[in-house]
């Protein structure tokens, strides 16, 4: 799983039908040291993260298997709001 | 998932056989801004979208989940047509 | 999907062995101008694609699903041999 | 699979059902040299690893193979713990 | 699948129980002109390579198809030993 930063929603009128009452946010993923690192992505959001929120996020065919559908064409999901990064016993990251 | 801009059609006759009737639409990927991100790719489209259209694609085996025949040699799809991105409650894209 | 251009066959005696009969040809990424992009990479080949053609190709766990064995170790296929690429209605590649 | 060090634990409260008491690393890959190369990641740990570890992770769908649930959204996983690397029969890497 | 020569093997004792008597080898990737294209990386063996061996390996969910358990959490696997590379009808690579 890598990094990211939430940023806000994405909405959408038309869909692929397995997507209708998925909460899709646009987060900007980020290195270790909180930089920007890569375009901003669009995943699926089973946590109810908010705008700010550091997240893990994971990619690929087990994204989907975040969500109650996992069967849906999502390659991006949210699957954990992070408190803590520790590195060799000492705290790198986190909730600010 | 990743921002795409619809170009257009792509053409083949020989394909495989799960691909008959299948709609193939050139998109190209996009970031965040709206600026051209990678090369063209090839991604199926159940979703009718049309040229111009700012699209969200989903990428790898979860693909296919959004065709008819689940089992399609398909690495590429077009999950859902952006109305509007927001960024901390504030729109920063979607439909011009 | 991506474009690319078929070079040709690659041979190889010891093979595992759900790919005896399987076609295997060298196959050269190309950007939507038809200039080279990335390496050779190695591909099967339900089509009987030759050298010269242009392909559109699928990556991952669904290339396998372009064989008759869909269990087989493959992740890179041939799916389609593109006649012509349009963007905004005007066309822009294909068939030579 | 590829190399990385494993650096801490990082830790969250809010998280997918299924990641409820799966243990995560944070991990920087390295090259066979023994540099860090690219961001720090997340991975699943079933195999109780420790600072300064060098291990072997894997990526993708098959990551969660790794876990008792292996239908969790995991997308990189701890699956060896280096002792040796051997090139044309001789030691280049592992336990320090 | 992607060109790669192998380098030798890579040793460890603890590791996830579904690779105890798997044969993992260090490779290098390789471009089509024989150059090194990326890191070391470690693949599954089930057709015992040896050093200096130019082969195909494949990658992601469909690299454990090529083991006897299929279910193993690997995401790079060496499918075939290369004997001969065509382009356009010439030979361009193989066995040295």
């Amino acid at each position: 799983m890598q990094f990211a930063r939430v940023l806000g929603t994405v909405v959408a009128t038309v869909k692929h039908e397995s997507l209708v009452g998925v909460r899709l946010m646009a987060i900007q993923p980020e290195d270790e040291a909180g930089n920007a690192d890569g375009d901003v992505i669009v995943a699926a959001d089973p946590l109810q993260s908010g705008p700010g929120d550091l997240v893990e996020w994971t990619t690929g065919r087990e994204a989907a298997l975040a969500l109650p559908d996992t069967y849906s064409p999502v390659d991006c999901a949210v699957v954990r709001i992070v408190d803590a990064v520790h590195s060799d016993r000492r705290l790198v990251g986190g909730r600010p």
